[in-house]
Order: C-alpha cells, then structure tokens, then sequence
C-alpha cells in the first residue's frame, strides 16, 4: 500500500509542533522589530535574548558568543570570510577537507580567486580526516582550519576534538591560528560542545533541528575577531546587520533545547532504525557498497551504493512510491557531477553515481523501514533488469 | 482610555492574514527543501516559483530577475558588494547619498576601507537628492549610483526616474555604469516599476509590507553581473546559496501581490490617515517643524522635531501610553547620535534630537490617530515643563 515516507532529513526536516508553538506569537500579535525601543519592540527583543540563552546552552557556550544568521550558509560564509578577512595580516592559508559543504568549500574556491590559498585535505575510503595530514597541511601563513563536524552525505564523525587541540595548542605558541567547524549535521544526533571541541567558530542550522529553514547562528568565540558580511544596523553586537528574524530565532531556540534535551533518547531511536534498515538491506539486495566509516557516524544517515544503476533513477523511483530519498546534498542538486563527497572515498564513476543517502528522522518509524524494506528491493531490482551494465556483469 | 497604538509601521509591520494563511503550510506538512528533487522538494519549489512570479509582477520585472534573500538588508549588500566586485576593472567609484538607510552606508563605508572611493551627495533642507549634482559627482571610474526610492525616515521620494535615465543615457555612450535604488519603504506605498525607473538592481524586503521579518529579495536586471556573497550551493539560479526559506518566500510572494493590488486604496487610506494628524497636530502643539518635503513624499509617514524636548524622552513618554513610534530607523537604534538623516536636512542638535517618525500601516484607524492627537500634546507638555532650554525660551 502506498504510503508517504520521508527519509531524507538530511535535507531538510519538517517543523516539531513545539517548535511551532514556539514561534506562533511572533507571527501574529507580537511582531514588533526587536530594534525598536517600544513595547512592541521590546517583547521581541526578549524572544530573541531567550533563544539565544537556549542555543549557547545547547552547544555550551555563553549567550554573546552566538550570532543569529540566516541559516547555516550564512554561518558558514561569515565564520570563513569573517576570520579570514579580519586576521590576513597573518596569512593568507586555509586548510580545510575534500568532503566540505558546498557553503565552506565554494566560499574557500571563492577565497582562492582573491589572493588566499586553500589546502583540500583527503578523507580516504573511510571518509575521515587525518590528523597527520592536517598537522603536514599547517604553514607558517596558515590562519584558519575549517573541518566539519560531522559529514552531511555519509554521517562521518571527523576528529574535531584532535582538532581542536592543535589548534590551541599552536596558539600557545603564539601562532595565530583559529579552527572553524560546521556543526550544521552534528547538533541533535550527537554531542556538540564548543569547549570539549576547542573550536573558535561553529556553525549550526535551525532546519536540520525541526526548526525552520532561514535561520542559523554562528559561535564565535570570546575574543575572535570576525569582518562582519551582511552589514547595515547595529543588530547581533555589530557582528550581523538586518531586522532579526524573531519568529524563526524563536522558534531554532526552542528547537535547540529540545535537540539538548531529548538528544540520546531521539539520537538511539535514530541508530535503532538505522540499524534495522542496514541489517536487512543487504539481506534482500545484492551488490551494495556502504560509503563511509560506519562506526564513527551519524545515527541517522546510511549512504549506500546500488552496483550497476543510477542513484538519480533510484530516487525517481522510490519518490513514485512515496519514499523520499536524496542522491547528496541538496545545496548540489542540479549538478551533473556525481557527489564529490563519494568521489573523496576513493569510489570509481559507477558507484559515485550509484549511490542514494538514507537519512531518518525523529518522525520516522518502523513502518516506514519495513514499507522502505518493501519498495527498495523490487525498484532496485526494476532498474537493473534495465540496466546493460548489470546484463553484462550477469554473463 | 489605555489603548495599543502601533505607528512605527516604517520600522516592521504586522503580519496580513492573508499572508499568513500563504505561508502556514510550508510551516507544518509542506516542509520539504526545494531543491530536492522529490514529492516534498517539489511542492516547495512550486510555493518559491509562485512567489517569484508574484513578486517579479509587483515590480514589473520577469520572474528569473527576481534573487530572494534574507531580507532588504541582504538585497542592498549584495547588491553594492555583488556589483562593485564583478565589474570593478571598469572603475572603483560609487555614487549615493547622505540618507540611505545603514545596509547602503555602511556598505559603502565597508568598501572604502577596501580601495573604492564613495560620494556621498547632500539633499539639502526638503530631504532630497539634485540631479544636478548626481551630474557632477560622476566620474570616468564611476560604476554605481546607489539612490533610494524613498527615505525611511522622513519619506521623501527621490528622481530615480531620472537618475534611472541618466545613466541609461551614459550606457548608450558605453560607459559602464549601473544604478541600485533601495526600494524598501517604497513598495507597497507608491508604485515601484523597474522599468519605468531604469534601476538595474533593486531592493525590496518583506516585513515592511505585512510579510514576516528575514525575507527579501533583489531585483537584478538581465545581464547584470554580480559577485555571489552568500556563497554555497545552486540556489536562486547561482546568485544567492542557502535553502531558501520557503514559508517566508510564499508570504512574501502574497505580501507582494496585495501590496500591488491594494496599492491605491491603502495608500489613499494612509494619506488620509496621516494628513488628519498633520492637520490638527500643529493646532495643538506649538513649536513643531515638519522633516522633509511634504509633496514628494510617501503617504504613511510624518517626521516632526519638536523643539526644546529629546525625541527619545517623548517616545518613552508615549510608549508608556501604548502609543508606539520612533525617533529614527530601527536599524540605528542604539546609537547615541542624533539621527544622520534629519541632520543631513540642516537641522541643528536641538531639532535633530527632538525629531519623531509616526508611520502609519494598514491596521491604523482614526480612532488611533484620534488617541494620539490626545495623549501627544500632553507627553509634549509635560516633557516641556521639565525641559531648561524651553524655561529659558518662555522668559
């Protein structure tokens, strides 16, 4: 029976009710601007200062260390462009990975056109990044590592802690040095804190958190100077013009404490369902590859490679029956390319093009595997019989 | 009787419900991110192409010149930055004035820091720009004119139609040169018209005509190169990276269509709403001066200094009455200066802090300018008794 399952909150997830509730008000009788010094002004301003305790809570880091945006793109581009622009009397190097969101590697190509020099750092088959390579990769002119958190397309936890620590321990040799990470996958499947971390900048998404799409915020670490990007107004302590968003702040504060709160009992029911799919998929399918490492993952992403079929026509094909999948980011859909983060894994053509990510939600349930258990196989199973490269293999 | 009247309608609007009835179910069940290729992806990207149609119409633009944003503060950054930086081998000089809000300013102020040079024009006792001096600012390494359409503050109507056909008359004899106009407070008041203007790039933002706060977007005429500021991902045909905000875009796309559709009746009612209030304010209050050109200004909005008291004394004074109003832009509060625009009229200290904007919106009845006609000759009164300079005067 045909059923709507989404499984590709990865993407995008859809707003939690609370979070809603959350927000309601700022859509309707307290709309003030939280610029103005008024009544109406004031009521938003407090929304604001509220969610702004809620996300420094959730990553533990003090109130005006965080910097509200619009969205983690924002984030990304005002932590890189930001530090860079504020700190390149230092140096103008940037040391950053090969399976990087397109919102930090598009700006570090960006960056290259003017003057500055980026180092893409490998994260072999297993789709980490290594220490060593990182500590060959640092120059005398080195000024920022970014390393995501946690990788968007196959769930890779990266080494940020290590990270961290090199950092600041070249800072205490006075070198100037700081560490950015995009934190946008990471908050609310595992722990994300700014001090075990050691970061100087991380990035987080409110719709990635059941919060809406259009907001995000920036940690900056007290201290850490940043140009600011989108200027104009006083508002975010100078660090970010333009009238704040105070139903969408609203509403990603309260999506943050739920994301704190309720992080290991939704981020085990993530890994149960997960696991339920992985354990059993490659009982009813033959060639399958898993990309990535699958013990320092995400809870909630399985990215596979169907040998033989195209992950386009997978994805067409399960969204007919109502299961919604994604080949890669969706921020590079409309690229031709297969997803460079499957390339970085060392896959040939063939299984870069094969591969489809699974990402569960807090709203998925065991139906939902068990129908995604149903469907997969025989779509799967379809596009073969169509495809010559499968005939071919089978003689 | 204690009664909530909000007049500071320039700083942010409420919500229309109309509009938020467009944008509700891309808050709950319609959450997917548009640029998944998907059932959910897809009825996302339907809410944004709609909104895009929508918006492009109320301009009189085609739909793929229309580049969503978070809001008129982003729009004017990319814009100025996006411009400059695409086709600074042409020339690094920029033409504006001494009025346009902060996200234009400090724009230009940002640029200067980094090797442009930046008129800023006078506009004199009624608040507005001379041709003739646009003329005379120009130079061979000139390559924008950013002019608003209107003044937040103080309403007045800029010659963007003849700023608009000087520059396509300089174009016509090869030189390149683009025109930005700040069209923010405009839209939804008079009619904005992207051709009848000759803008290349035009800013529109949405919590100023009853859409929420964090959505905006810039028109950019076909052709018109800009350099990417939010850099990551395919969004908004490569000009602007970032999911996009689909429950804010489908109420801006609705906000946008009322605004044009309801232009003249609102309009006529905020005249009527504001002229009752000129017409009578000054037969009660003594020593008032009336900030900017009262002929070619916008109808919503009325700036007065009233002498020998501070702007913000008498605006907490009417807070504490439930009268909500404002001494400047919302962007600038914070700043202990008196207001750039009212000094750029002339205006000494003494008026310059004793300046209030009253906006009117659509939700204003008679009754509220009819309560504020009652309690502002008192806050004026009472704040004039406690005022030395005025005691000096009376003697």
């Amino acid at each position: 029976m045909f059923r709507r399952v989404y499984l590709d909150n990865s993407a995008t997830t859809p707003i939690d009710k609370e979070v809603f509730e959350a927000m309601l008000p700022f859509l309707n009788e307290k709309f003030g601007n939280a610029s103005s010094i008024h009544f109406f002004g004031q009521e938003a301003r407090a929304a604001v200062d509220r969610a702004r305790h809620q996300v420094a809570e959730t990553v533990n880091a003090r109130p005006n260390e965080i910097v509200f945006t619009s969205g983690g793109t924002e984030a990304n581009n005002l932590a890189i462009r930001g530090l860079v622009e504020a700190n390149d009397k230092y140096g103008k190097h940037i040391i950053t990975s090969e399976i990087e969101h397109s919102a930090v590697k598009e700006v570090c190509a960006d960056l290259e056109k003017r003057g500055y020099e980026v180092t893409y750092l490998p994260v072999y088959e297993d789709g980490i990044v290594k220490l060593e390579d990182i500590k060959n990769a640092i120059r005398e002119d080195t000024i920022l590592i970014s390393i995501m958190t946690a990788n968007n397309e196959i769930g890779t936890i990266q080494p940020v802690e290590e990270i961290g620590k090199l950092v600041r321990d070249l800072r205490e040799t006075s070198k100037k040095i700081w560490f950015h990470t995009d934190a946008v996958q990471a908050v609310g499947k595992i722990k994300v804190d700014v001090e075990e971390i050691g970061c100087d900048l991380l990035s987080i998404s409110g719709h990635k958190i059941y919060a809406p799409k259009g907001v995000g915020a920036l940690y900056v670490r007290r201290g850490v100077r940043l140009h600011k990007q989108n200027i104009g107004g006083h508002q975010e302590r100078e660090r970010r013009g333009g009238t704040e968003n105070v139903p969408f702040i609203a509403a990603f504060g309260k999506a943050c404490e739920i994301a704190k709160n309720k992080l290991s009992k939704n981020a085990e029911n993530l890994q149960i369902l997960r696991d339920k799919f992985e354990s059993e998929v490659g009982e009813k399918i033959a060639h399958l590859v898993f990309n990535g490492n699958r013990e320092k993952r995400l809870p909630h992403i399985s990215n596979l490679s169907f040998r033989f079929i195209e992950g386009e026509g997978l994805l067409i094909n399960l969204d007919m029956n109502g299961i919604a999948v994604s080949t890669g980011s969706a921020c590079s859909s409309g690229s031709l390319e297969p997803s460079p983060v499957i390339r970085a894994l060392g896959r040939n053509d063939e299984l870069a093009r094969g591969a489809i990510r699974f990402s569960f939600g807090n709203e998925n349930s065991a139906e939902d595997v068990e129908y995604l258990l149903e469907v997969l196989p025989k779509a799967v199973e379809n596009l073969r019989k169509l495809s010559p490269s499968f005939q071919n293999f089978k003689q």
